[in-house]
């Protein structure tokens, strides 16, 4: 049958053409797919159930921390947008415009949110009187829509889902501290549950967000050496709080000024754990947000006591909270095999007559592709371990090449050198936008990614310059 | 303190002004507030937290049926829209439309979608080709905006919350039984967890969705008499597969259309909980979907002891599962208990240095207001064990009142009479739209809201127009 073709025979090979080989396994694994509104994505079953897992476990280490789901309007009427100057600038040339509702012409045109900080300051503005009031913590699980001029799954798209946090707080340090805290919590969740280590720091003027006083960002590198930024943490200070007039009284009856953040991650992060953790037969999933995490796959199934065998040992899996899948489909072992490398399944387990007869099951990882040897009373205390192992190898994996990648630029000439080299850059700079462009330009396009704020920058000159160096920055080439 | 003055005092009694009592109901509870974009509403955390736990209960049940999540755009194109003549006819009027996108006109139109078959439809045609790719059941849990003219909280807005769910399949008799199972997967939702019981059945031509070959709906009853719908589940046939041209070759290689489904249940369902369950003290939850369940109120919590105890209970009611909250905020027990009260927490817990010296706490039912004194050591087994009473008391009273106002018209004068109190009518039909329209202008509009099919018809004649009955109809006024 022309379906049953080794579903890796469809692939691109990682190291011949990198772009080719994300766009092909993005298609094959069926994750999701150009929709016929141009820039837009259909996630499809395989690809949303990733993002289900990853809104799941994120959910709750936000609600850990005290933070409250809400749902603000898809639409912004123009005058919010413009209430922060350097908000609008920011994403007034990337927005699409309603202009007409129902059969009449708006009277005043609505964007739809490409982000939500004007929402929810307009209505804290309402909302808050007193200091009583006070902290909120809000966020939302929802879409946004940015027109994009060239889009890429997952990594950019006019429409993409994320979650948008958003707080208000009647101290700075208060402020500052549930915005590092939210950094923490991407910082922990992206290391821990999807095994990608990363790099993480400041962004300089130039990189953060619009209307923010300081960013937080963590980078993951991928694995053609390119920066992604997959999550970031913004602190406003008064900026929006005086633009939109919010303002609360304090125990004394005197009236303050409000602090405010935001955070955000988006299904960007699904296109991180492709390019970091994926290979040659397609997608590695880590086990912890795999949507299915084991697949039972019998062999010779037409034969006696094998199709039951298989079940038995599903159900039991199931009943001990695996994830797990059975394949009893018409369809080949191998093509089965193919399939579940390609799906990115963390574990299969064949099982045929002879398995059978000698009380065992051959686990495949599909981390190391290892095949291991299980006897069936031993599967459902083995399953959650080697499960956990994949993880922490997965983790360990990516670590020793993120490490293995970082080079140290003293000047511009050794700065020239690397960036030929597939990875980041760590250099020191003066604080100059004038030298960080300079850079960007000079080295085919490393920009900074972040601000390493516990380098010590003693002794230290700028690369590009050579004045006296204010930071270390890691720079990179993005997506 | 002002803010000390009992909720209760800020809310309007549900037998003097039941809407005002609606309204009153939204705002102090905290539920939900208008934006600053006309129409449309910002759920705030009590009422988000709601439909959270509503979409995860429903989302379990979809999924144990087979159901895939996906994402689907917030944007149609236009001449998508249109494909489908009845549906653009139904839709059209109440769309809002993007016509710019960044800095330039757009070259087509595009609508927010106020819901999204042609999305899926058109995806499909690309994707099915044979029999193996079918069936397709997908959901997708999004937001819709449709153009209304006037709104209320929850029942009806410009931008609301729901699921849609889109299924394909090869047969006729397949998509006809998801039909159904997705009817039958709403109705014990609602009844079981929301314990709202319910009135269901087919559509009739008039009140079918746009589109649709077949529309069948569960209605439910409010406090004043009022019919909601709380969920549709259509069968499309052909309709849109052939409008779309969805075609799929089967195992012979003959190509055949394919059928379609579609269902949807939304942030209005929160409404019918509001106003079937909810008396002039607040809301009252159904426990399965109550947010916070049990709230642990210490008395005197400045004396020895209390706060430590209210703590101890609240860990092990927290250990055991129970969604439980302790307030040791410096208001009054008095305004604590209007809270809850107002919040529709199922269960408050009172706990003084004279319960303590007794080794009991007092339980007080938000359902019915009874106090009951429990010793302390029995009260991980007796919280689970109340909860569930309160569950089915609220389902049981709510299905008394619900029995009690359906009256029986044989006649045009009777059903005049009838529809002068509060309830549904039930009534024989001819199956003519014109008595359909005439009985609603008759009877100050009560419509129709299903056909009763399992209902006999024998010997019975039209209300209306006194020919021969084609069905059973129950007939209301509706949100």
């Amino acid at each position: 049958m022309a379906n049953e073709k080794k579903l890796v025979e469809k692939i691109t090979a990682r190291d011949v053409d990198f772009a080719q080989w994300y766009t092909d396994i993005v298609k094959e694994a069926k994750l999701c797919d150009y929709s016929s509104v141009k820039g837009c994505l259909n996630y499809l079953p395989n690809g949303y159930a990733i993002w289900e897992n990853i809104r799941n476990d994120l959910d709750k280490r936000f609600k850990l921390t005290g933070v409250q789901n809400v749902y603000l309007p898809v639409l912004i009427p123009e005058t919010l947008l413009q209430k922060e100057k350097d908000h609008i600038k920011g994403f007034a040339p990337e927005v699409a415009w309603v202009t007409k509702g129902g059969l009449e012409d708006l009277e005043e045109k609505c964007c739809i949110r490409p982000t939500s900080e004007t929402l929810f300051c307009d209505y804290w503005q309402k909302y808050v009187k007193s200091y009583r009031d006070l902290p909120l913590v809000w966020n939302q699980w929802n879409s946004v829509l940015r027109w994009e001029k060239t889009t890429r799954p997952f990594l950019r798209s006019r429409e993409f889902l994320w979650q948008e946090g958003h707080t208000l707080h009647a101290t700075e340090e208060e402020a500052r501290k549930r915005c590092e805290d939210m950094f923490k919590v991407y910082y922990d969740f992206v290391t821990e549950d999807l095994a990608i280590p990363l790099i993480c720091g400041r962004k300089t003027e130039s990189e953060k967000f619009a209307g923010a006083e300081d960013t937080y960002t963590i980078e993951a590198m991928m694995y053609d050496g390119k920066a992604l930024q997959a999550g970031t943490s913004h602190y406003f200070g008064h900026s929006f709080a005086d633009a939109f007039g919010i303002k609360y009284l304090d125990k004394e009856n005197n009236l303050h000024s409000a602090y405010e953040t935001s955070w955000g991650m988006s299904t960007r992060i699904i296109g991180a754990i492709i390019m970091v953790h994926g290979d040659d037969r397609g997608l590695v999933l880590p086990p912890r947000i795999a949507p299915t995490q084991v697949v039972v796959i019998p062999i010779a199934e037409h034969k006696d006591g094998v199709l039951d065998k298989a079940n038995e040992l599903f159900k039991s899996l199931q009943d001990n909270n695996i994830r797990v899948k059975i394949d009893d489909s018409e369809k080949t072992p191998g093509y089965k095999f193919s399939e579940q490398e390609m799906l990115g399944i963390p574990i299969r387990i064949e099982i045929g007559p002879k398995d059978i007869e000698e009380e065992q099951c051959i686990i495949v990882r599909r981390d190391t592709l290892e095949k291991i040897t299980v006897k069936l009373n031993d599967l459902n205390e083995k399953i959650p371990k080697i499960l956990e192992d994949i993880q922490k190898n997965m983790y360990e994996k990516a670590k020793k090449f993120l490490d293995n990648h970082i080079y140290e630029a003293n000047t511009m000439e050794e700065f020239k050198d690397m960036s030929q080299k597939t990875g980041f850059v760590k250099a020191a700079w003066c604080g100059d936008a004038s030298c960080e462009e300079n850079i960007k330009e000079q080295t085919n396009g490393f920009g900074s990614r972040c601000i390493l704020e516990e380098e010590s920058v003693e002794n230290k000159t700028c690369a590009c310059c050579g004045k006296k160096a204010k930071n270390i920055v890691m720079w990179g080439k993005s997506y």
